[in-house]
């Protein structure tokens, strides 16, 4: 019986071990029944990646507005291409948009701007039970929406993501904690001049 | 002695469950024997409070040069501000100034900025222990170093942080998802005027 109870204790200490060491899953995106994409609530507790201020991957707004946009990526996606260079399967991206403000109580400097309203948010996502080659998928949600149809194919950001982006389908030359890595790792995209 | 190895079982179930359930404590910040404050080294995997651009705080640069900041917080002093609205003992905010960059590959519009190189990082520590009132002590660290002495109480920040600040000594008025909280929680200094 003294046996036993040693047993009992050792799978005991194996399992809290293993149980504290677990390293998170990218969880698997998901969907509506109708194939809508859920946003997910936590991304704003997600790894960021950069801050964009007038990227307006394209002509500047004629009102000259710009918009702020923050880039976040889940944890595990994260971890995966600081190891590899390479997003894994299920990565998400989310693309915030808020206004840029002014009128702080300390910002004395009149062209300094800080980030205010949401305005809008989008997604990337990876997802080979979808898209078994790998393709990426782009989404747009409203400010009080938290499902989104996938963009149709002939939206921009199919062709500007994949003649652009620095890896893979991803504007890794903007986050400059992970340009680093892709050179480290040889992932940049062939195509892609620094 | 089934009756030992019963309750060695339970034991066994609670230490997994509370090991599973394990609410981060916040780590108490890192001194060097001399004082001086270590620089968090997984900063960038803590939470994203906003960005800023060319938030002087005080005169523009001559040169007109504006650069981004980004400031994150430790996620368990996150967490415990989403549930209270005040920042617990131990919070640490790292903020980090990076060049804005306007060369990108994407970036058609010449107004549009991004982030690139880090130019320069300050933290923000509550520590009980080194200050009972619940004062927070300034730090500034180089791009080339982790280590960081407490700047003297003569320094701009304690007393721009002390007038301006939103809640405690933090400008929670420049983070939009934590100033509703805020909000909510009554926990906005008096002298601060929305």
């Amino acid at each position: 019986m003294k046996k036993w109870a040693v047993a009992l204790a050792l799978i005991c200490v194996a399992a809290i071990g293993l149980n504290s060491q677990t390293t998170p899953q990218a969880p698997a995106p998901q969907f509506t029944p109708d194939g809508k994409l859920v946003l997910p609530k936590d991304y704003r507790e997600w790894i960021f990646l950069s801050a964009g201020i007038g990227m307006t991957y394209g002509a500047p707004a004629e009102d000259g507005r710009q918009d702020f946009d923050d880039a976040f990526v889940h944890p595990a996606a994260y971890r995966a291409f600081l190891q590899t260079g390479h997003w894994p399967d299920h990565t998400i991206f989310v693309l915030e948009r808020r206004r840029a403000s002014s009128q702080g109580t300390v910002n004395k400097g009149s062209v300094g701007r800080y980030q205010s309203d949401l305005i809008g948010i989008g997604a990337e996502v990876k997802d080979r039970s979808r898209a078994p080659e790998g393709e990426w998928a782009y989404f747009t949600f409203g400010t009080n929406s938290d499902t989104a149809p996938v963009l149709p194919k002939t939206a921009a950001c199919y062709g500007c993501h994949s003649q652009n982006a620095a890896v893979e389908n991803t504007f890794v030359q903007f986050y400059p904690t992970l340009l680093p890595v892709a050179r480290a790792k040889g992932t940049l995209n062939a195509s892609f001049k620094e």
